[in-house]
């Protein structure tokens, strides 16, 4: 480990060696998934089709940790340990008594968190036999993590990109072209799903509900390929621990204790990762958490704790969770990684016990934040990550009248090289303050 | 230090706290710069209109180590030390018994090596009371180190960008923005020199050339405001010395000797930051030094060696160096930064005696490389940089023909993430191989 004040590094062999699994240490049993047509708690082997058995397994496991193969440890050291990094200028100009720190998840080559989970889905996929995998992407930062991934692996990969993106963004589909990925724009002539769409509507501009069912139905029809998520799930919060882990450790090394921990929710991947290795000691050690929601889309803080689908069309297993309704359509915000129905099983367990507090940010003060953000720490954020520094300084600012100097903690899951016209439109006064 | 067999970090106290001269180690004395006029030598006062009195004195220090300020050290911190990594995907894809090591610059927030000088000369200017920094800009890397830079100091900075890629390249334009840069599209009608241009021709979409008479002209007129430069000066090289003097101690801890050092060539900062400190004991200890440079501007393997001027107007001083003549207008490669007529004096006093080899590649070539690093490495890197690692993947395939062990490092100067229509252009058969 080295510390110079600022940034805290660990070393290699810090790493940590296994994931953590919040099942075993829910303050209930978590709700099971049900059968979109029976209704009944799915089995293992329904999710066959689609998934490999040890991700399946990992999905339902109750061992408290589980260890991460050495190849995909391997493949994490191309950007692993990320460093925890005192933001002391954010500090400054704030003239706040509190410190803050900040995980930093976009030193990843495609930019965020996401590959934590990828590189470990491609990695099982591909020791199953796998060689293809299949998935959905909105703005592109989950297809290109998934790219990414599955080259490392030498494996292929399909991923089905909302239409109206796959115009707008050129950049993230050619970042995923760069590493191999094939992308496809979403409705398409490739699945039944998409062509029934493009007979009623051939200029429809697609929708990630879409894409899911284009991109599961491939796998579903094909041999030797299976289909990939990025959020929701109970493996792909697993496999994002690492976050947290190496955070717990970086603050045990240097002496410090978190007295609130942040991250932005929209399925709830990056927060789960950075915060649920704390939750367990976090009533005992006094630290608050804090789940930061966009108003546009706020799911734990208006939605209904309940029984919904995790796409639009209901294809996918009922999941227990807050929800908007799977029909919900979010108005078009910047951070398009929170614009969704729904949110994580456990994570919404755990705000329906009070164990996890949740808040919701319009769009203008995330920008107004962001900016703040990268004039004195010099990285420009993603959208999403806005909504973490904009709780951060609003909890600084309170530490600062409240004469406090509490430890804020929050995680930046990646930067915003590729939402750059959000910053555009936030400059020049064209954002909606949704 | 820690290094686990693939990334050579250094702890924060092992940044190096000065930076290498190259200037009294050079085989005979540097031809003086001449007065564009006069054409006599010029003096320091010369330059005292738009230069800080330090940094004119570190242009013609005969110093060896110059020390770098706690306050440049300060910032260097929110990125430095960056990592030497082992290509080990790379070796493995290229089946060579070489190793291959490069030095990542991209970590930085603006992306590239750029900032090592931007922040230096900010500090210097600042300390001297200047207020604002006026600088042009191609492509926007340079622009943006600078608008990074100059906030960090609380100073202002005002970026003339070539009018076509203001408009073509919205992303670094919102970037320096971002960072608080004003950016204005030349030629404008901000100076003497942009009106008499779009007087004549209203629809000038403007040059590198042109872009630099307005921003020297805005620094020489108005109070309290400099300009800078991003390569080719005596202290801008000296700034990124510490790029290879962190390489030089990271393969001194893990006791391996690099053979070949290779880096691109524009201007020659990220070349010369990588290699001069190494150069000394070169020959004693074996060690080849290659300058890439694109076929479409062979400044170094097809220009002359003579006086020319820096720009392209002839209103800069007369700089002895290889050039293609200052109204030389290269082909539009997508490695923007490598555009450039002359080179730094010293490097091509270094290539005319001999010390520093130099050979011109072809696009199509270089990105071919690239995609190759981003599928094995992950990073995808900037079309300058594609140029360095097309020639060490070379150099790697002579050593597997000859069964050698060689050990290759080179400089990967900056990331691709906002050249990514360039890897568009490739993937789709749409690139020139000029």
């Amino acid at each position: 480990m080295s510390f110079d004040g600022r940034k805290v590094i660990l070393d290699p062999e810090e790493m940590p060696r296994e994931w953590y699994n919040i099942l075993p240490d829910l303050p209930k049993p978590l709700p099971p998934p049900l059968h979109p047509v029976t209704k009944e708690p799915i089995k293992p082997s329904d999710l066959e089709p689609i998934f490999p058995k040890e991700l399946i397994k990992q999905e339902m496991s109750d061992e408290r940790w589980i260890r991460i193969p050495e190849e995909v440890l391997e493949v994490y050291r191309l950007w692993r340990p990320t460093p925890l990094i005192r933001a002391k200028r954010l500090e400054e100009a704030l003239k706040t008594p509190a410190k803050i720190y900040y995980k930093y998840e976009g030193v990843s080559p495609p930019g965020s968190h996401k590959p934590n989970t990828a590189v470990a889905q491609a990695y099982y996929n591909m020791k199953e036999g796998v060689e293809r995998l299949t998935t959905e992407t909105g703005a592109g930062q989950w297809g290109s993590a998934l790219s990414f991934a599955t080259r490392l692996f030498d494996m292929k990969c399909t991923v089905y990109m909302v239409k109206v993106s796959y115009h707008q963004k050129p950049y993230r589909r050619i970042l995923m072209e760069t590493w191999g990925g094939e992308v496809i724009p979403s409705p398409s002539d490739r699945t039944e799903s998409g062509r029934r769409i493009l007979e009623k509507d051939p200029d429809n501009t697609g929708s990630l509900g879409i894409a899911i069912s284009e991109a599961v139905e491939d796998a579903a029809k094909h041999e030797n390929t299976n289909y990939s998520l990025g959020s929701v799930l109970n493996h792909v919060l697993l496999h994002q621990t690492i976050i947290g882990l190496e955070a717990k450790k970086q603050f045990e090394l240097i002496d410090e204790k978190p007295d609130v921990l942040i991250g932005c929710v929209g399925g709830g991947s990056n927060f789960a990762g950075f915060c649920y290795p704390f939750i367990k000691d976090a009533e005992k050690e006094g630290i608050r958490i804090v789940a930061v929601e966009p108003a546009a889309c706020p799911t734990l803080t208006a939605g209904e704790y309940r029984y919904d689908y995790g796409d639009t069309v209901g294809l996918t297993p009922l999941l227990m969770m807050y929800t908007l309704g799977h029909d919900f359509m979010p108005p078009p915000i910047h951070a398009g990684g929170l614009r969704y129905h729904g949110d994580a099983p456990t994570l919404s367990l755990l705000v329906a016990e009070g164990v996890i507090e949740a808040v919701a940010v319009k769009q203008i003060p995330t920008f107004e934040a962001g900016l703040l953000f990268a004039r004195t720490e010099g990285i420009v954020p993603a959208p999403e990550s806005n909504h973490a520094i904009r709780v951060a300084i609003d909890e600084a600012l309170k530490a600062k009248e409240e004469g406090e100097e509490k430890v804020i903690a929050f995680n930046l899951s990646g930067h915003g090289y590729f939402d750059l016209a959000a910053y555009d439109d936030y400059l020049y006064g064209r954002l909606k303050d949704t």
